[in-house]
């Protein structure tokens, strides 16, 4: 049974076929986010510290932490980027105690992370393209840490998801070449938006089965791209992330600060027989209690986090 | 690929792998509803009325329709029941255009609704018990409808899927025997709660694939079984629809009326490319917008229906 398996400095987080869904906050990540990035440019670091916080109350197990500010001061990121990811993640470590998802497309940046990061970071990420492979593999490699695998390489994005599942082989085979275990690749197929391509959905719940049992991965992905361009994103993506998990999606990188996926996430683990006496789901429903009685989702989840004994006592169990 | 076709007197719905969810209106029953068998004793059939109209309106495709009042003046439903659902039928398919479901575990009221409803009715149910197959096969194979299969027979409700598999099995080949093809057999693997066998859900799921890709035949379920006794049901009804549907669940008999499990069904339509250009999804969300606004749901969707010329059209193609 595959199992990627993630620590901080004290707690374990273990990405698997028979564990509870993964869920890799997405929020500590300037891009496209520009009051952010000018924070972070000027030294600022409150909006992360409010991120990491919230999002761990929320329910997020990892963090992913991208620090791809492009300075106003110093256009260069091999330059910018390695000292931002340093800083951020020292930061973030000191304030929760979940694994990070160490998340850049600088590789200078990757390995500083790798450096600052306590335990079994998760980096993020190897394409197929060839000199990301050989840039980032070799990290992979002598850190010993699992690594997320985008199923694109040079000729692209593929819309054929047979080429998609081609490219995630070839990336396990080339880490194979490094020594690096298939359980330690974590395939992203690349979700597409249902709006722009009608079988996206099949396409990724195909993709997922064929990644599973053909190559024996955990997978993860993007998960509110599905909704990309269309009303009422938070329904699909509520009915989208049940049946990514029902098709053997492991984890995905998400914004956990929200509460239909998370409540549809804790549901799909119950139904998944990932919630023992579906503990996770009762305590879970106090916060959707808290809510219908007029607080805000975060607002009721880090209640719940700092009075719940239980959910302290159960994290304790599971470290 | 496997159809089973329902018609009402001008409206044809077809329940099959390629369609979207097909939602059967559970709310025309006075099981567990003492206010509407009083009503229904006493003549009085308003709430039939807003019922039907109200099902619809929230999307319904199928409407349940069981008359098993057991009645104060007179206590042998072979009596009582098969005039009532005669009466029932009538009101129904005068108000509203869908095909009916007809629902009784009284023979001679199953009898009676196969006389009076338009169309191609779909009969609830036969089971796995010698009695039952005897008496109810022969009226799927006069009245040449579907059949809905419920996979219990005289030993009881096994809680192993391979039993409720092997009874669903066995209600096709006895069909076979009356000439009834297996696409008109739409099987019900039998939903147990989750919150009192964890394995419920992987049960459903995993019956379901084997009930498709083994025998070939639709499937239905009482959907909201999944969450009884448990918090928030909603929340893991609205996660169980979209897994079910992901696994290959054609139908389901439920309440439409509930906002948040039609909103996972028109998502997972979506997602399955059972939603040519999103247009349901659209039309759906623009409800969800005034539901947001402060309508009921109910409301929003009566209103929607009133008004909207563009899903006026869209049901008439499909007639």
């Amino acid at each position: 049974m595959t199992r990627t398996v993630l620590e901080s400095k004290t707690k374990t987080v273990t990405i698997g076929f028979d564990e509870p869904f993964c869920v890799i906050g997405e929020r500590i990540n300037p891009t496209g986010r520009k009051k952010l990035a000018a924070e972070l440019e000027a030294g600022d670091f409150s909006t992360v510290e409010k991120d990491a916080l919230e999002q761990v109350a929320c329910g997020a197990m990892v963090l992913d932490v991208n620090a791809g500010v492009v300075y106003n001061s110093n256009p260069n990121p091999n330059e910018t980027e390695p000292p931002l990811m340093t800083k951020v993640i020292e930061l973030v470590q000191g304030l929760v105690d979940v694994p990070l998802c160490i998340d850049s497309s600088v590789p200078a940046a990757l390995e500083a992370g790798l450096a600052a990061a306590e335990g079994r970071p998760l980096l993020n990420s190897v394409t197929g393209e060839e000199e990301r492979l050989e840039l980032v593999l070799p990290l992979v490699k002598k850190y010993n840490v699992p690594v997320v695998a985008i199923s694109n390489d040079d000729t692209g994005i593929s819309e054929d998801p047979d080429v998609r599942f081609a490219v995630a082989k070839k990336i396990v085979e080339r880490a194979a070449d490094f020594g690096i275990p298939a359980h330690d690749i974590v395939v992203d197929p690349l979700v597409m938006p249902v709006g722009a391509m009608a079988t996206a959905g099949q396409q990724v719940f195909a993709l997922v089965r064929r990644l599973r049992e053909e190559l024996g991965v955990n997978t993860t992905c993007g998960a509110s791209n599905i909704s990309f361009g269309l009303p009422n994103r938070h329904g699909i993506n509520a009915a989208f992330l049940p049946m990514a998990i029902g098709a053997g999606m492991t984890s995905a990188i998400m914004n956990p600060v929200r509460q239909v996926e998370m409540e549809a996430i804790k549901a799909a683990n119950l139904l998944m027989n990932h919630d023992p006496h579906g503990a996770e789901w009762i305590a879970f429903s106090r916060i959707l209690d808290a809510v219908k009685e007029g607080a805000t989702f975060p607002e009721a989840a880090k209640a719940s986090a700092a009075a719940g004994a239980g959910r302290g006592g159960r994290r304790r169990r599971r470290a």
